[in-house]
């Protein structure tokens, strides 16, 4: 089958590896039906994380082709959408709602969704099935469930955000413009929305952004203050990873706000003194994305949200290394895979 | 009146100042009844903070002397209870309960109130009268609601400590110690107090500890993740302010678990990768003492907890140098100053 492999920082090629077997009979094997590139992935391309000939990608749509003596929830033929983590969902962790720090979880970026076909380790915790097989114009929207959709809806539940509320979101990637959307289905009563480029603004807009603050760092704390009298914001999303965000984001949070932060930390070290004094809630992470993902398919399904529209642009598996490129260049917000 | 001052780390003296006098219509004058040495006095004492003939004391019951034009909800001759936080009590970030970072906040730190007399700022807003005046064996309790209970209890609400939930305290200090105590009153199943000193296991079990921990570092953490089936706590109560202690409290919770961090912070700089595929909550800070004040005197009050228990040494205000001394060299828990 055709995979996407990473050489080494901005070397992606697709080349053909094996199609994977069954190994557990908790395992299913799944035909990729829509694969894309993640915000995380920019970390190895760009060499802020090693990487040597792995196959790429964690999220995932597609059609069940195979299951394992052990696996009863889900069928042949299924649509399904899974995490990026595998999880049992039985554990006491998965059953306190941390699906992606599971006892028996498994990244799948080790296993490489961007190809024709993947194995699903621990699928009956995993997958989630849709109604029925989707319409063609939903599986963009199924296939962000899978990650960016969930990571941002956790980041907003992380943050408290909720009716008479006043949301900010570091970031306007793919997740904190889901960031923004999860906001406004949670009941948010104000939503800004921290961003310099036009076409993101109005994503945002379109998802429920109700101020757009451009600027940055301190000026942009300075700025989120001036909304809020004074005060800052109860919730603030972080969806970028770095020192400069994390700051951001607490510093721009009233005391007594809560923080929910998801952009893969990078470099970062929290000044314990300030944190202390600030008296915000940090709370963030891995998103267990499986939480969330049986009442996001129903939204999703049910046409209620379109968070597939973080696509911009879509590109055969053969082009995967444009997609790289353009998100690396961001001429993309965000790329979708197709077969 | 007499003062306790501190000269410069290490130099205590009790010495005579004015008595204070009204300067803002709001303000009032109490007769400090009972004061006390706090474990965040001995950061200058200890020179890990500067200090320069600095009045001190944060912590103070006593009764009222004199009120300002503006005082309505207290009245000369009640006794007192106030948080280490002079607060407004009604400004948005107050009503919230967070009264430590009201935003007209004034640190009784700055007063000091190690003294026969200390001015109250926000006197409606920071001061809490007792049903009546206390018999003499409640003044130990009472003075310890006015920070160090206050602050426990604070912990273990941040660590979302409650029914059902294994709690781990990190710090053998008055705080950690009430916050035991905290963790117990507010119905957690297990309490595990870390500590290696005979006199403070013995108090921590008679608050309610249901295991001690005599490990540190990663061996504490180690052997809390032994007694909860290698998951770690569900609540984690920091009141240390080390590095060690932070990353003893982070490492011990459990995925998706609450650490509630009190210990002032000093030198700590918190890994953001640790701490983001963590997944734990993060919260703590300056207590904000004075939401929990009315509920604290009334358990003492009705003789339902007894938080006095952690002053282990009471002097005269004129032996203050010896009560600070007692506590450095970890002779005494917690000392009080009487008048």
């Amino acid at each position: 089958m055709r995979s996407v492999i990473m050489h080494a920082p901005g070397d992606v090629r697709v080349e053909k590896r094996e199609i994977p077997t069954i190994i557990e009979p908790t395992d299913a094997i799944i035909r990729v039906t829509a694969a894309c590139v993640c915000g995380s992935d920019l970390w190895p391309y760009r060499g802020a994380e090693t990487v040597d000939h792995q196959p790429m990608g964690h999220e995932y749509v597609g059609v069940v082709e195979q299951i394992g003596d052990q696996v009863n929830n889900i069928q042949v033929g299924d649509f399904v959408v899974g995490s990026f983590v595998a999880s049992d969902n039985t554990c006491e962790i998965c059953q306190a709602g941390y699906q992606s720090r599971c006892v028996h979880a498994v990244m799948m970026g080790s296993i490489g969704t961007q190809a024709e076909y993947a194995r699903i380790p621990l699928a009956d915790g995993t997958l989630v099935a849709t109604p029925g097989q989707p319409d063609p114009d939903l599986i963009p929207s199924l296939l962000a469930a899978s990650d960016v959709l969930g990571t941002g809806w956790f980041a907003a539940v992380a943050a408290e955000a909720g009716p008479g509320k006043t949301v900010a979101v570091v970031g306007d990637g793919a997740v904190g413009l889901l960031g923004v959307l999860a906001a406004k289905q949670l009941g948010a009563e104000r939503i800004i929305a921290m961003s310099r480029h036009a076409d993101r603004q109005a994503l945002a807009r379109e998802f429920g952004a109700t101020d757009i603050v451009t600027e940055r760092g301190d000026e942009g704390v300075a700025r989120v203050r001036e909304l809020t009298g004074g005060l800052g914001a109860h919730s603030v999303i972080e969806a970028v990873g770095t020192q400069e965000a994390m700051m951001q984001a607490i510093r721009s949070t009233r005391p007594g706000g809560h923080v929910g932060f998801v952009g893969v930390s990078h470099g970062v070290q929290l000044p314990g003194d300030e944190l202390f004094f600030s008296t915000v809630h940090l709370h963030g992470g891995p998103a267990p994305v499986r939480r969330f993902l049986p009442e996001l398919i129903q939204l999703i399904w049910d046409r209620k949200i379109d968070p597939g529209k973080v696509f911009d642009l879509t590109l055969p598996l053969e082009d995967a290394a444009e997609a790289y490129a353009a998100m690396d260049e961001r001429r993309a917000i965000k790329a979708m895979l197709t077969f």
